[in-house]
């Protein structure tokens, strides 16, 4: 049966979440992306039921982060698949659950989370790790784990593809269980429009400065690339302490709002003749304990690495790198005691610790309120992409 | 007055450390390079008092590394200096001090270290480094750090120069204070040949094992290049209670002796059809935790890197490239949680750590007699060489 005949006999087409729409298909309104760089398509659409160990959640607030950017353009050939519903970071509530599901239930607050935890894999069981086996990112994936389907369809029935197993431009999606985060109101005292940043880009920036770097008070810090990931990172490292921030970016407007976020000095590349990273040795006698690329372009994570002191610096990458290059060292320069590591979703592991994390952040220990710049309905999603293209905003809400 | 007229106006000619010799220079055996390949000169040459903060040493033992070979070879044009006198482990006893030295005196047994610790600077006094700014290694340096001139010459006058700080394939050298580690005979029960071993090889790939990697019981290592560096690793690694080490080296000669040291398994890559990292992670349910690239090469780098475990697997580079290859590592390559460090001297602050690592070298925490397969005299160096060259030897001890 196609998804169009079962929503037609299961007569549904409300878009609140009541009793009714248990498992039935719901038809609800989406952004659709039909093609790399195409105008999003917010149309209705069809949510089928969870499945096992699935969740459905009609999502309140969403948001756009890079990775939505550079797979709505289809910057990796690889990767593209049409028609599909982006979107990564949101906040929302469980509208129901799929059998065997037994942490979240109808009502409860969530966020889902691209990178999951399924709790059970090697990954999962080692502290030093935040990936999973079957649910880690995976920006190949496009169908449900379980049976290699979708959960969404056109009102004509055609398969519309998962995104980073969360797909969040739509008013309700479906999600493993273990992408899903469960937000006890008595645990913290954030509104949801701030636990959907959580979904993403702040823990990124706050978990590599605090879980992948453990940046120490007293120290120095570089971060290059001051959109909403390296903002984070700068608040992130303000949270522990760190004497002085340095932020860089091409877009001198960036300064005021990193003053807020713990930046204390800004370097704007285009003012310097030299390399930068000389520039950054000389104002902290040789170099930043902890440099952050956050701009995915090789010769700004080069500049990172040798903004880093010799001997104990580090380089923590966040970035996404679509180029082919290697890594821009070379194999001695590692003998001099700078090291590098790679990022992922701030080494948090989702389900675990971001309940923790929102009581922090509720506790004031992380200002988030700066970071949502903007608001507009789903309608004005074009939009939204503009205003993150041209850097006028940092998290630009969307609303169904 | 040139050297030659300064030894004939001090009347000395004697190779055996007495009252008499200090502060005079001294006449003595050095194998002396004069070009890259060329067989080695061994004859008479002048050794000058030591300066302020130096110490002349008279070397008992020295023993041949790769670095020794590159250098001789002069791979690196930029590092080539002749004539020179290389060398860089050895074991000896201190003939005279310089004004200023305090924590060394005549007579004193010492090794020198290639990587010194000036104790002052920021790296010697951050725990996360055993960078010395001064001291640390430097090839292209071929002069004392205090003057700039050198402490050997032709019996006609002709300055040869240093090597790596320490110049030890001389039967008196001359060394920065900060290149000199004592050791009393009443913190070890190490033999002196053996407190040779502690001078570089055996401290690089223990150290790599136990400073920079920290292996951790049960857990599983790879090693590849099984020379005394590689084999200095699995012996570390044995004796930190590694579960599983695996050696992977062409020449299936190193075995026998590579089971003496801890490896429980060797893979001979000439017959493997497969890329070697498939074997390794069939063999080690995903890769190994710890993973050790000791032989300079930067294909085998890139099959160490991904024979480590995704999500914590650390690989440790030891080897030295001379290429000018960039790391063989995709930036995103690193968001699968391995990471990548380098290592030198295997990261111990030689003056204040090897003392305690040659009393727990004398309590049987490492066994060293079987990293020096063959005894020569000084004369027979370029035979050493050629045992080195074809891997027949692990470290052939020369005497003077």
């Amino acid at each position: 049966m196609a998804y169009s005949e079962m929503a037609k006999e299961n007569g549904s087409s409300n878009s609140k979440p009541t009793r009714d729409t248990k498992g039935k298909i719901i038809t609800c309104k989406a952004a659709v992306a039909y093609g790399p760089g195409e105008p999003f398509v917010v149309e209705e659409i069809l949510v089928h039921p969870p499945q096992k160990f699935e969740v459905r959640v009609k999502i309140l607030y969403t948001s756009i982060c890079h990775t939505d950017l550079s797979a709505w353009r289809g910057e990796n050939e690889s990767q593209r698949a049409y028609p599909r519903i982006l979107g990564h970071e949101a906040s929302g509530i469980v509208e129901s659950v799929g059998e065997g599901v037994s942490e979240v239930e109808e009502g409860d607050t969530v966020v889902p989370i691209f990178n999951g935890e399924c709790g059970e894999c090697c990954y999962c069981k080692c502290e030093k790790s935040n990936m999973c086996e079957r649910y880690g990112v995976n920006p190949m994936k496009k169908v449900m784990e379980g049976d290699g389907r979708s959960r969404f369809s056109t009102v004509d029935g055609k398969p519309i593809f998962h995104f980073l197993n969360t797909s969040t431009f739509s008013e309700y999606t479906v999600v493993d269980s273990a992408c899903v985060v469960k937000f006890r109101h008595s645990d913290h005292t954030l509104t949801t429009k701030n636990l959907t940043l959580l979904s993403c880009g702040v823990s990124t920036g706050v978990g590599a400065a605090w879980n992948c770097a453990n940046v120490h008070s007293g120290s120095s810090v570089a971060v290059f690339g001051l959109g909403a990931v390296g903002l984070a990172v700068a608040e992130g490292a303000r949270a522990r302490g760190a004497s002085r921030i340095i932020g860089v970016d091409i877009n001198p407007d960036k300064f005021i709002i990193a003053k807020a976020m713990g930046v204390t000095d800004f370097i704007n590349p285009k003012d310097e003749e030299k390399p930068l990273y000389e520039r950054i040795r000389k104002m902290t006698d040789g170099g930043v304990d902890y440099s952050f690329e956050c701009t995915g372009n090789v010769d700004v994570l080069r500049g990172a690495f040798l903004s880093a002191h010799a001997g104990w610096g580090l380089t923590v990458i966040l970035g996404i790198h679509a180029s082919p290059s290697l890594l821009p060292i070379h194999p001695m320069e590692l003998f001099d005691g700078r090291s590098i590591i790679g990022s992922v979703f701030g080494g948090f592991k989702g389900k675990s610790q971001l309940p923790h994390f929102a009581t922090q952040c509720g506790n004031g220990v992380m200002k988030l309120d700066n970071f949502i710049t903007h608001e507009l309905p789903i309608e004005e999603i074009d939009k939204a992409f503009d205003l993150l293209i041209t850097g006028k905003s940092l998290r630009c809400l969307l609303h169904f």
